[in-house]
């Protein structure tokens, strides 16, 4: 059992990777280490900022491929990537890996369907480049689901510093501003909302966020549990 | 700067490599990603029980050196690893590495001296293996501090239990045992207590572990201490 090693493309940032691998520890049935899922961890925190690339800064794909190329080195059967925007190069590093990638928007859809049937109304808090690229909106849209997202105004005062603030370490800080987005989304028809920024699971997850009016669905959860899937599956499995 | 890469020779216990990352994360002074360590965290916990080789298993050391191998092949320029047993083959492990392999021992000695001073009386809890191999009581003892150590029956009954249960997920669980023993340790007159098996502070801190009567050093803590002290270093620093 557990032949299959998981490589992690992280560092974007890197409390949302060493999050994940808790994540990833906790949700795994396990009584003793040896059943734990095998993983390699790449945590590069010097990948070019995602969201600024988007705006014309410098290009974060050779410093992503560099990060593939080591997970296969190092014998990985499959890759998650626990940063929601890095995936606006998902495309590239696929026909680079040679091995599944998992896909954080599809394993938030996953977790989705679990609160809101499709039809709904789903809203989607993540950084302005995920939400400029469409990342989750065209995956959604196209499954049923009506998708929401924050307006430009409320990006600038609520969900990119509360973003900024937890890769500053500054998680409590982060909570209310996040939470304000929240409810103003369940105030405007949200069934539910997508937390499709790595950062604002813990974020939100600072303060007290069982009171908020909607499900969260928690981005890195979701992928977590895809990769649990994934190793469960025969060794052979994609 | 950030031009050196950590290496974190991790998964013994996965959620003790994975806490470990968290707090190099949350310990180190950064305001945004790219101020962050650049870390491999090479997470195998299919490594053989540590205790149960000492014991007669199976030997643990051809899984550490295949993973000291990854981290060196990753271009790690030091290596970290947040399990005490393991530090019972340290010298072939820092023999293969031919980069520094930081000893938590020496680094849960050097936050020791915060808190008792050289002479005073200090209790070390680890796992049966850790005490048996004196890990910590050589390295202190050496150093002028008296070390007092659970006995076998508290081993049996508080210690290794609440660290199986910590690799079971089961933190809550934990609490209990491991808090009942340092109390114990403090009315045997230690003036503080080194949480020397990396599950022990993640079961501690599933408690109210503020209300112990003695103060707690966090191995997991002072090992993230001392990588984020050498990458703060010279790039040719050891």
């Amino acid at each position: 059992m557990n032949e299959k090693i998981l490589g992690v493309l992280g560092g974007m940032g890197p409390l949302a990777s060493a999050h994940f691998m808790v994540r990833l520890t906790l949700l795994t049935p396990a009584a003793t280490d040896q059943e734990h899922i095998p993983a390699v961890l790449w945590s590069d925190p010097r990948v070019p900022d995602r969201t600024a690339a988007k705006r014309g800064g410098p290009d974060p794909l050779p410093a992503l491929l560099h990060g593939i190329a080591g997970l296969k080195a190092a014998g990985c059967g499959a890759i998650a990537i626990p940063c929601n925007t890095a995936h606006g190069w998902y495309d590239e590093m696929a026909a680079a890996a040679g091995v599944p990638v998992l896909h954080i928007v599809d394993a938030s859809a996953a977790a989705l369907r679990e609160v809101t049937p499709k039809g709904g109304v789903v809203a989607v808090m993540g950084t302005a480049a995920t939400l400029a690229m469409r990342l989750y909106q065209d995956r959604l849209e196209h499954s049923g689901w009506q998708v929401i997202t924050p307006d430009a105004d409320e990006m600038a005062r609520l969900v990119s510093p509360g973003i900024a603030l937890v890769k500053a370490n500054k998680v409590a800080e982060s909570y209310p501003l996040l939470a304000e987005m929240v409810t103003i989304l369940a105030g405007r028809g949200a069934a539910s909302v997508i937390l499709g920024c790595t950062e604002i699971p813990l974020g939100i997850q600072a303060g007290p966020y069982k009171t908020l009016p909607i499900p969260l669905i928690d981005s890195i959860d979701s992928l977590a549990s895809a990769a649990i899937a994934w190793a469960r599956r025969g060794a052979t499995g994609t």
